[in-house]
């Protein structure tokens, strides 16, 4: 037996074929039994599809009931005919379970520019609400119908004691496996059975978002769907936590963190034509955003990820792209090492570089884990992020996927 | 007989091996017989190498009579002992030409991180400036001692008449050749005979740079060395151009901005691993600067530039592209148009897919020069740029250079 999102109480769900995609499951709804404190993040790209529209405006009040998503169809670049599956999508969940619509979030993913199948999306939900279930394999359907070219399932699952309190908080998601047709959309959706303050939830949930799903990078774009939900509905019945001082804040923001870095990390293992799993650290910054500025810089250069590729240890690509991620550093203050999970080679010091043994760092970029870590001896901070080589089969399946 | 540089009144030069490469010329002096008004623009790259800050801070009193440049060794990530090899660099050159020091400017191209070979590049100096000649081989000869991986030299030529007096322009380049070790860098020097005042001439270098060399893209990155310089010696005896309203000053703008961009579509040509040249284009935008944030965004998109490699008209891309670019634009007015020299196709009218022959679109696609124009219908303003497709043999020459 295994804990996933129906292990948190009061949560139940499912995951249909409804017909969208030809063979797997598309259709998700995960559902608190009672009214859940709710923050979600949303794409920051400019053009945003239909269901992101809605849902950034159901949240504002910070609560929700229901997250309803499907695969196959993004409802992006859909025009008024997508804006209206999207509000039937709505009316219908709200509808058919009783419940304000402003208490329903929605999500879509899949092709971009394709009419929303309104008609099947709506008969879809209206059978499968029926049958939500508290069962372990509602949530493995739930995490199986919101992917797209993922090739495996993305669920988590956490327990934590808030004084005598079990608190359960569990995910899943879904990746931006590069193959992905149009653009590789991320979706995270937790739920967690801890009471917690809205405002708070949604503060907390912003900072966690910003040290792991959007510290990972495999295409360095972001979707015109993106979006992480989170569901807190209560029922674990701790005092409501409605402060950062408040008992169980630091443990409920850290499982939350722990958790997302989790699914995070799942996604990028999941990039698909990615020969490589590379986890870049900025150690020693003046600030944690100067830290996190300079992961995501190194970590979408094309010619840091070929070199990983290559099992190059070439440093000075790695010096350029954190030159060029916008943040301004001591280059000769900087320390830099390469290696995997069992060493790591110490290649530059304090911006001189070392003369390393190559033939020993190559060996060691030939598993597939690589660390990359930079100190930038100037302050305490730190960043992590993550992210995949650049391989001549990404090229490939991105060339050819509609040809 | 064709011209180039040395066809610009009291220019002479000379290119020659010194031998910081195996066999190929290495080193470029550009040389005006009286003291020019000169404007330089750098890399925007945080980490600099040590010609850039030596340059940066001679072409502060916006005169300067001689450019000189070594290949094979970027004098960057070098320390101490890189920056006394540029000032070596700069103190022969200033002895060997009798020049105040400040009238000297350095550049480097090639590996990152190497000691800089300093004694022979010094021996270099002193041994070719006594070559320094008009004749035109000189010239080609300079064009091809600034190469790296460049598979030919970059050159142009321009004349224009203010009143009765014929004026010369003329520039090499080197380029962003894809498979470069460490990072591309881009090198560009343009001399002209025009006389002009040396602060409007600063701030024209730097609006047409902006609309040439930093509307290019091949990896996305700049490297520690870029630099464009420009040098105007007077000689062609024109009034000296002090404002934009005085006579001369509109076509010396136009002639230097079509003189770079023609440069930078050589550079743009010579992407190795490419196998498309891709001419972007964003019109009717609120203003030039939406217009060419647009044109980088899309252009850098490693998934862009996967779909036009596999003549995939994958407009989805594009748009989430665009949308990535940090600008905001309303989707539901966009009009998206694909194809080549010949023929365009439209597949989005104001937001809306539009039903077109994917398979002739395909077929245009098949040509190595590939148009995208996107019409914002918000303005009148627009910005153009080129970039290249992203190939498989792209990430085989990054992945392998030094393996």
């Amino acid at each position: 037996m295994i804990d996933n999102i129906t292990s948190v109480r009061g949560i139940k769900c499912w995951g249909a074929h409804i017909g969208i995609k030809s063979l797997r499951r598309d259709l998700a709804i995960i559902y608190s039994e009672v009214p859940a404190a709710a923050a979600c993040t949303f794409t920051q790209n400019a053009v945003v599809a239909e269901p992101v529209k809605v849902s950034r405006k159901n949240v504002q009040n910070g609560r929700a009931q229901v997250i309803v998503c499907n695969a196959g169809n993004a409802n992006a670049c859909t025009g008024l005919q997508g804006q209206k599956g999207a509000e039937a999508m709505v009316k219908t969940t709200a509808e058919e379970l009783n419940l304000d619509p402003s208490d329903v979030i929605i999500a879509s993913t899949g092709l971009i520019g394709e009419p929303f199948p309104t008609e099947k999306v709506v008969d879809g939900i209206k059978v499968n609400v029926q049958k939500l279930s508290e069962d372990t394999k509602a949530g493995s359907f739930a995490a199986n119908a919101i992917l797209t070219t993922d090739t495996f399932a993305k669920e988590g699952f956490m327990d934590f004691k808030i004084g005598e309190i079990q608190v359960n908080m569990a995910g899943i998601a879904k990746g931006s496996g590069m193959i992905h047709p149009n653009m590789a959309t991320m979706l995270g959706f937790i739920v967690s059975d801890v009471a917690i303050d809205p405002e708070l939830l949604n503060s907390t949930v912003k900072e966690c978002v910003n040290k792991s799903f959007n510290m990972i990078t495999v295409d360095g774009d972001t979707s015109t769907n993106d979006m992480v939900a989170v569901l807190c509905n209560g029922l674990a019945g701790n005092e409501v936590i409605k402060s950062k001082k408040d008992k169980g804040y630091k443990v409920f923001k850290e499982k939350l963190e722990e958790l997302m870095i989790h699914l995070a990390k799942l996604i990028v293992s999941d990039g698909e034509g990615c020969s490589k799993f590379i986890q870049y650290r900025v150690v020693n910054a003046p600030n944690e955003k100067i830290a996190r500025q300079l992961v995501r810089g190194i970590s979408d250069s094309s010619l840091v990820k070929t070199a990983m590729f290559g099992r190059d240890p070439n440093w000075g690509r790695i010096i350029c792209a954190g030159g060029n991620s916008g943040v301004a550093f001591d280059f000769t203050k900087v320390d830099l090492y390469i290696g995997n999970k069992q060493d790591i080679v110490q290649v530059l010091e304090r911006g001189v570089p070392l003369d390393f043994d190559r033939n020993y760092l190559k060996r060691l970029l030939k598993e597939s884990h690589i660390h990359i870590r930079m100190d930038l001896n100037s302050g305490k901070a730190e960043g992590v992020g993550w992210g995949t080589d650049l391989t001549t089969d990404y090229v490939m399946f991105n060339s050819v996927y509609t040809t």
